[in-house]
């Protein structure tokens, strides 16, 4: 497969697909496929799949939180889309040297994120395999017109993110160095909300179906490969470009001098890094300030605006010199 | 994880959930989950994975053929609940050796059963890893008065098969032994229709909705472990024993001499080997010359009492000189 990038692969098998169905709301495309009969309520699907050494590395992931983000990626799919995570199946592949402990407590972190969710565990499939492939599939649900699409985006929408970025990629590098160098990655506590980020992201459920029935959002989808990237699906199927604002994106303040230990811009970071798991979103003109108000009385959660959504393709960066760049894709690749 | 069985985990993954749902109307345990809202259609749902060179050889398996194969072990599930297939998630973990050429035909295999089978590609996820690892998830819809499950065997029904049984194991055997002996099996056109049932599985999808829909059927599950899995899995959920009558087992005529040559028991090849993905099911007293006489005018298919349901546990076989054995959950595990 060299030479293919996984948006080549995609595009290949989205090629062998192109029947259509009365029931199928949404196909490839989005956050989450949509099924469902008219009239009823409709369901969402999402699949991930997580390789050991490539999107988890065990040496510093403790089984129980590698259990939780299991599921939370998910989850982060089904948030995405306003909706509320219902049911869950795992497909593991497991190597005959997994020891039978790890697999119990990656089990007992699954086990207690679906249980904080309401979700079930209603299918899988074990098999034998010469290294560990995860793969979570999660069914969730939503009324048809709480369900938010990436198509939905319109030139003078305001761009927002749901919380901090960065935090994720910034914590990666910091357990990559620490285990290249032999350290310990306990002695950074300064940082700890950046391992944690990486270690045990939390998905937006809640928000995520509170943005869904607040009638305000136009767009959404969840910051799972970098806000270069995801900001980029947006536009890419809403047929708009985006402009974001360099110094209005949030993150946490101790990345600062983590970015400097690592020797990264901290911009890198926040746009490319990915996995933060944030939502991403698009407000409708002259709603901002009612949503944004909204949500901190109902839900305590402060929303960031970072963004404006214009004619033309593609995000362009606009630093606080008045300089803009075109960062359109620039995410990370799984 | 030596020492722990495929169906050791399963019970370890099952502990991981015991939550209900009002609307899960079948969790872990049978072919395929079952969710929906009550009084609209239900939904089922079941995934698979396939690992390279422990599921499949890409030695001698075309690509195209496992692409279908990749499909039907899922469309099975769904036949064998009395459903109908509707839309199908890939997600695969590609090596980076893999040739595009491959995936491409692969890919055109999993086109074509989809279009014949009225499927749409709806999701998934492509990942980098180092084997190839195949995990297909299909959703199917039912009635819910038209849904099989495992548990409704009763003392006194029935037991049928849908068609031959042990091809596949023998055409797998049959390569194996190509590859071990540097031959090529396509000098063994006798054999074809083995090896063709080892490459090519035909789901029994039509015959499984019309026993869904029959009113004669008490329980059905698919043939993927061997027949002496399969029915002690009935036996298990419906808490029933059942005897086999080793001489009524239907099976291709050319099983016998493809046996010898493989220096294999028929019989274990017929049991104990799997893979055949035909329908086994439970017949209530008194409707079987109906069923049979039915499925032979509207769909001209032939099917096979092989036993009976019987009280008390397990499976039992019974030869043609009267003596029986157990040969409980003495089929394949994967």
């Amino acid at each position: 497969m060299a030479g293919l990038s996984e948006r080549a692969i995609i595009r290949l098998i989205r090629g062998a697909s192109v029947a259509a169905a009365p029931d199928l709301i949404q196909g490839i495309g989005d956050d989450c496929a949509v099924f469902g009969t008219p009239g009823a309520g409709q369901w969402l699907i999402t699949t991930d799949t997580l390789v050991d050494s490539v999107h988890f590395d065990r040496a510093w992931h403790p089984p129980e939180l590698l259990g939780r983000k299991s599921i939370a990626v998910n989850l982060s799919d089904i948030a995405a889309m306003g909706g509320r995570p219902r049911f869950v199946l795992l497909s593991l592949c497991l190597p005959q040297d997994l020891e039978t402990e790890w697999l119990q407590r990656w089990l007992a972190g699954v086990a207690a994120i679906l249980a904080e969710q309401g979700c079930v565990l209603i299918g899988g499939d074990t098999v034998r395999g010469r290294e560990l492939v995860i793969s979570v599939t999660v069914i969730g649900e939503a009324a048809p017109d709480q369900i938010l699409y990436r198509t939905g985006a319109t030139p003078g929408d305001s761009v927002y993110v749901s919380g901090p970025l960065g935090s994720a990629a910034a914590g990666l590098a910091l357990f990559q160095r620490a285990k290249l160098e032999g350290t310990d990655p306990e002695q950074w506590s300064q940082w700890q909300d950046l391992l944690d980020a990486h270690l045990n992201p939390r998905p937006q459920v809640k928000l995520g179906q509170q943005l869904g029935s607040s009638g305000c959002v136009s767009a959404m989808q969840d910051v799972s490969d970098g806000l270069a990237t995801d900001l980029a699906h947006i536009c890419q199927e809403s047929g708009t470009g985006s402009i974001l604002y360099a110094d209005r994106l949030p993150a946490l303040s101790v990345i600062d001098n983590a970015a400097f230990f690592l020797n990264k811009e901290k911009l890198d970071l926040m746009l490319k890094g990915g996995e933060d798991y944030q939502l991403l979103f698009t407000v409708r003109p002259g709603k901002e300030k009612e949503l944004e108000a909204r949500l901190l009385t109902e839900l305590s959660h402060q929303i960031y605006p970072v963004g404006t959504i214009i004619k033309g393709q593609g995000v362009l960066l606009e630093k606080s010199d008045g300089s803009r760049c075109d960062i359109t894709f620039q995410g990370y690749e799984h």
